[in-house]
């Protein structure tokens, strides 16, 4: 069952410090925002927070009472450092329990890989009353908990969680976009984006210039839940860029 | 003048459809997480908020309040989905102007380019009491209100003020780093890591697991501001994993 009408929202946290230091760079938040997008789901906002539970713990509260969905990454693992499992637990007041079906996972991985120790079984920690989020690609499992999807921080292990969902939350239409390039400034044609954007009702164009071999040029990116009105708005911005004399190039530069 | 104990932070707000719909892949969070690790200042807390005047408002008030400083990415281009000085001189109370240093800067950029017209005007707009932030590398200045710092979306422009910044803010002493590296699953050295955080004051240990050609890892990252407790620390858990059989590579692997 889709609601048409309504629109679904998301939050993300990204957690830890790495981010922070600027050691690693984020790929989690493009990879989430995307798959959202395919589930119908807007990604509204985004928070990074260090390591810290009271950090992590105030991003919980706020994000997930005012979204649908509230998705975290990083700080599942064995180590000291791991802390989100017990953080989220502390934010929504309840304790933590190591999950069964989580224990019998690790359990049967580690049979050949030296058995499962106390800092290996930290990952089979959970909220008490999460479910497990079935991992079918490298094993290691997500944890859902209401509308938290808790998931790791390592980008290839998210995608197997992320692959586990896919199809189960409810959303609304999935939002359309299609591109259309010019080598043109931006500034040269502010006022027909604006223009255009106002003459087709729920549509959104976003402009992104780039500069490259010495060229000035741009992409306009056009999003709406209606394939129609989409494809009727990158018409009218095409023909009134080429009655400009300048070329535009469906689907992007 | 640097007060070595106080901790200097800063919070970032990235601002953008694009990054919330995961057609652009971030890269301003990095960049100025690693410039800000060189002044000295923290980065606290990263948010990522769509383009819309509410939640860049409420991102600003709440970040610019409890940081020592701010920055924020995005949205001071020309066109109309350009809002952030708009939401940034809401949020606190000042009317926006067209800043004179600014508008002299884009009339000489644009006397060979077709002029200066309203829409290219618009990026001459700034909080009043703004100040620019000079830019020698593309000339497009950054725009600095109290503790914001008003940076561009597009990475190497906001490459080009930062520099203009380097030196210019306050901070303490930079946390320093160091990364051991070894092939061995971090669940297995989870106690050790814990051990030897705790016995070396002020030193923090993240623990960065992959797995490549088939075998697992980890990175272990430690930061303090402090040199000599920084090498002491390095130096006992490469002792510890060399003494279980395990070679630790200095700078990680």
């Amino acid at each position: 069952m889709t609601d048409t009408a309504r629109i679904w929202t998301a939050a993300l946290i990204v957690i830890g410090d790495e981010i922070l230091s600027g050691r690693t760079q984020d790929k989690n938040i493009a990879q989430i925002a995307t798959w959202l997008g395919v589930q119908g789901i807007r990604l509204r906002e985004v928070r990074v927070v260090a390591d810290d539970m009271d950090a992590i713990a105030e991003a919980v509260n706020t994000l997930r009472a005012r979204n649908d969905y509230l998705f975290t990454t990083g700080g599942i693992g064995p180590t000291h450092d791991d802390i989100t499992v017990d953080a989220i637990a502390a934010a929504v007041g309840v304790p933590v329990i190591v999950h069964p079906q989580a224990r019998a996972i690790l359990e049967r991985y580690y049979e050949t890989r030296g058995g499962l120790t106390d800092a290996r079984l930290r990952m089979a920690r959970v909220p008490e009353g999460a479910d497990l989020i079935v991992n079918r690609m490298s094993g290691a499992p997500g944890i859902k908990f209401g509308n938290i999807y808790i998931m790791a921080g390592v980008p290839s292990i998210t995608a197997g969680m992320l692959d586990g969902l896919t199809g189960t939350l409810e959303g609304g239409l999935p939002l359309l976009s299609t591109t259309v390039g010019c080598w043109v400034a931006e500034s040269e044609i502010a006022e027909l984006l604006a223009q255009t954007e106002r003459a087709y009702d729920g549509v959104q164009i976003g402009s992104y210039p780039f500069f490259r071999e010495g060229r000035t040029g741009a992409n306009f990116v056009i999003r709406s839940t209606d394939q129609a009105q989409l494809d009727a708005c990158a018409a009218a911005l095409s023909d009134a860029l080429a009655a400009m004399g300048r070329e535009p190039f469906a689907g992007g530069i």
